[in-house]
């Protein structure tokens, strides 16, 4: 690898981090303005947003300048794609926020409504799924990379108990319906964050093995648990 | 462009071309799935999600062979970053399909439930959208692919009225929570189909024109949009 693309590939490294430490800052952000009812904290998140846009195009065209000035083969050549994928991932994962962000917004203009459901547990598993899927990318780490598809078990449990929550909530207090279909929906954007994770894990593993985790035949998984 | 090159872009447009056919087929089979409570139907689009998958990894790697065979730069090299990203968009398309896969087998095991919403019109819409916004790559079409991005506040406004008679049926119906959270989903599921193709079409727009529309500051959305 020449002394211009080593570089370049550091510094590719070091804007997806600044990108996932904002994105990171959202996803948590936005919990915390459903929990506090707090709009002002969401509309910083929605107003962030846009420069997790601009930082997206950024790096994509800082992988295309890579791709034609230094025409990068076998190993840095996937490692330019798997960032250009994870790039696409950051920017999607912002976009949950900002959904998030949207339903505080209107939340907290209802009347309050509790359910007994640990959001910040569940945003707090999905930003470490985030965080250590970055660390694996930046570290070549395979092993941290197949602790975040392990991860995303555990998630997808605590998703399918909020699915059990809001319907008995549905039925004892059927006038909660609005509040209670959106924090449901909440719950699914995090979801969504760990499902970002875990693909951010794949391209890691695939990177660093060749392997093609990326599908392996998927169980056929409980209905109830989306 | 070389010869080997251009031959190589165009079997690239091919491969995603038949993908992008499985993947449309698929989402009308799901949503013909849940109109007609065929869980048989809806295990045929669970099992062939496996073929969209080895797709997607075959054509991520015949990007990576075309970009460290033949080097290309400027718009050959955008092209093929553009493909890895909708090849990506439409392995996802193919997932959003098994969700609701997954939900016509459940549903089909409950009783029958009637709100009045169009499915089968949403689904069109949608794929009517992943088609023109393929089209519009093939043929580099940037006209097409606004038409695209128009199209998707149309399925946004049809998903704002799913929200709203989901609330009345559980409101009349309390008894049906469960299945009607589902449908509920699954015209999310939908909406998340239209989303991947406005992504595809404004790839295809800074394909064409090197604009950069992908992140034009959204307006403030409804939040009952989602």
């Amino acid at each position: 690898m020449t002394r211009h693309l080593e570089r370049e590939i550091e510094r590719l490294k070091r804007a997806l981090l600044a990108v996932s430490a904002i994105v990171e800052e959202n996803v948590q952000k936005s919990v915390k303005a459903i929990k506090e009812r707090d709009p002002r904290l969401a509309r910083e998140v929605i107003e962030s947003d846009l420069e997790i846009d601009q930082m997206e195009v950024d790096i994509e065209e800082e992988c295309q300048k890579a791709l034609a000035l230094h025409q990068p083969v076998a190993s840095d050549l996937r490692f330019i794609i798997a960032v250009l994928k994870i790039n696409n991932d950051l920017e999607r994962i912002g976009d949950l926020a900002v959904n998030i962000a949207e339903r505080a917004v209107y939340l907290s203009t209802q009347e309050r409504v509790d359910i007994p459901f640990d959001f910040a547990g569940l945003a707090q598993k999905a930003q470490a799924m985030l965080r250590d899927s970055l660390d694996a990318l930046v570290n070549l780490d395979a092993d941290l990379a197949h602790e975040v598809l392990a991860a995303d078990d555990e998630v997808d449990d605590i998703n399918r108990e909020m699915y059990r929550l809001v319907q008995e909530g549905i039925r004892s207090h059927p006038e909660h319906v609005e509040s209670l279909i959106l924090l449901l929906s909440v719950s699914r954007q995090l979801e969504r964050v760990a499902d970002h994770a875990t693909n951010i894990a794949e391209d890691v593993i695939y990177l660093v093995r060749g392997d093609i985790v990326r599908h392996r035949a998927e169980e056929f998984r409980d209905v109830a648990e989306q």
